[in-house]
């Protein structure tokens, strides 16, 4: 039997982005964001929501680019402390010990420690609400080598990301390989369809 | 070392979601979404991202509504073939044996046996190239009561989410817990901040 849990964002699990920018004095910074994730495949775009209360809303709006870390879960810590601060009166890269990394293609530093990063350019913004939409065109995908396999393609299991549960507010590691996609389901077409 | 691997959505994990939908007679369908995500807290909106070519689409356009479904990991086989078929020309609720339960609120209706599922409104339409997104305010959350737990909160070990690893092409269940959000990371800012 279902309940109602009301109109909110309960949506289980998401994935945790840590967005870089430049401020308008070229500073760096990078928050956490629960809401984030892709939105076109061509172009490859990829969206981030943002209260405009945060630091790095301004700064996208200036820049116009913004960059997109997957942090691993044994970044777990320094991610957090990264949605908790601001950069308007902390330097989150002290506190973590983190390294901004300066992309050479979009106006945004990525984090150096984490094996895996999107460089984008602003292309679309919404205005939501609380949040707004912000929507980039990756103009390239980075991953340190030693999170590819033989054939050079990512290993999800070295890059370890983890979620964020909304509501529950808590973080868990991603999980045991289930099947393969656009595969393990066709045996149903087959014998039922 | 950081490699380049182009420009595109290799972002690692996404969630994986069922988005339903009535078609201009009625017939309700589904389909598998890796695209989305929440993109506002207030009003609570969430996004998905469908290509044009499918019949779920011009059925959101048509009736200005959807729903999502959160599918448990044992339910993988008949969400993967949710996202191999179209509505066009085949019934995927008898394929996969799934019931559609017509949403009170809004015009779509929701798989009755997975545990989670959100009730949308279409608010925004974006249109991105391959994909169009669609952003719905949540009207409702309803959930199993089997997965809440004592104090009515969502657990997310009874929900049992998966997550699709883009570029693989793969399914990986969620994992074990790491730690809390707002807190696990908060030591770091009193020793180095």
């Amino acid at each position: 039997m279902k309940q109602s849990l009301g109109a909110n964002t309960l949506v289980g699990a998401t994935t945790v982005w840590v967005v870089g920018t430049y401020d308008r004095e070229g500073r760096p910074n990078m928050m956490t964001a629960a809401w984030g994730g892709v939105c076109c495949s061509d172009p490859p775009c990829i969206g981030v929501s943002l209260r405009k209360a945060t630091y790095s809303h301004a700064a996208i709006v200036e820049r116009k680019a913004f960059t997109v870390s997957i942090p691993p879960a044994g970044h777990v810590k320094e991610t957090d402390i990264v949605g908790i601060a601001s950069g308007r009166n902390t330097d989150k890269w002290q506190t973590t010990n983190l390294t901004p990394e300066r992309s050479q293609l979009v106006d945004a530093p990525y984090v150096a420690e984490f094996p895996l990063v999107l460089e984008c350019r602003l292309l679309h913004t919404l205005e939501l609400g609380l949040h707004t939409r912000f929507i980039g065109q990756v103009a390239d995908v980075k991953a340190e080598t030693s999170v590819l396999d033989k054939d050079g393609d990512l290993d999800i299991e070295k890059v370890d990301p983890f979620f964020y549960i909304v509501g529950k507010r808590a973080y868990y590691r991603i999980g045991p390989y289930l099947g393969k996609a656009h595969s393990i389901g066709a045996e149903l077409g087959k014998r039922r369809g």
